[in-house]
């Protein structure tokens, strides 16, 4: 039985996670998630649209978070300072139980549907940045490609901090992505 | 009638934008395209998997291609200049029918389907692009980053060439927009 949990949402997405890493990915269903949680495949589908979405938390909030910082953040400061320093929180929020984004990852890494709905994920993050960056004097075609590379800065960082078991080492991780990036297109 | 191809499918890509045009890319089955080809279902998913790829470029051997280049090209210079120049040769490529790629992106601009196939592909153009870069002796981590922030910068260039009709406009946007990600990583 899944440990008790107030929340529905809660209690599917510890029951998926404990499905995916016995039985696979691929071999769980909705209805073996929603049973295993003790609950209907229909409240399952009134939190999730479907079996891959339950690996993602609900954004739908952070991202407006998201834009808020990224606009807001030391206005005066350069655009990369607020983005970076948006981008630390994210990572620390993330990467509280850093063991559960870990199996969350490999699950991931072994399934290119899932790898999909992560990219569309990770689109909808640089969405949310692009605009915060618009907000703050880019125009649109240059908040668009410093919202992707803030991103990928992003993924790359938090990636290292799961593979190292670490989330201590993010911060860091984070600088030495850009400063990768820096490297690669200097003296432009 | 489609106007007359040695090239099956040629012919089918012919037929797809025109229906696409005509009628909405949703509106539009794999029969239709087929029919409007002069072929059968069948001979159409001998050339694609599915609605979506008839508007994708066939893509395998160019990412050989890519690799090659960004691995090979001027071996001394920074990774930047061997990137920059296949990013120039893969958008010649593209552009030579400008007003093509114009109509190509209209409908993907308006479908969320066609976008998370892009997506897809531009992981891919990444992916030979990483490959490349590692030949080069960069890591695998620093390698995906420069890579993903190289497919971005070409992602810009290639739309604002589209964007203004004009292909000559290419190798200049390429350089501005690398120029928008080094100020934007500037003093990191």
């Amino acid at each position: 039985m899944p440990r008790w949990s107030p929340n529905g949402r809660d209690r599917l997405v510890d029951a998926a996670m404990e499905l995916f890493r016995e039985r696979g990915y691929e071999a769980v269903t909705v209805n073996d998630i929603a049973e295993q949680a003790g609950l209907t495949r229909r409240s399952y589908f009134r939190h999730f649209p479907d079996k891959r979405e339950v690996l993602f938390p609900d954004t739908s909030q952070h991202m407006a978070a998201i834009t808020k910082e990224v606009a807001e953040h030391l206005p005066d400061a350069p655009a990369r300072v607020a983005v970076m320093a948006t981008l630390t929180q994210v990572g620390r929020f993330l990467l509280r139980d850093v063991d559960a984004q870990t199996r969350r990852q490999d699950l991931i890494d072994e399934s290119p549907e899932l790898q999909e709905r992560e990219r569309s994920k990770l689109a909808e993050m640089a969405a949310a940045i692009k605009t915060g960056l618009t907000r703050r004097g880019l125009n649109s075609i240059e908040a668009h490609t410093c919202a992707v590379v803030s991103v990928e800065v992003f993924r790359s960082a938090y990636l290292q901090a799961i593979r190292s078991h670490n989330s201590a080492t993010f911060d860091a991780e984070l600088n030495a992505s850009l400063m990768t990036v820096s490297r690669f297109v200097a003296d432009a």
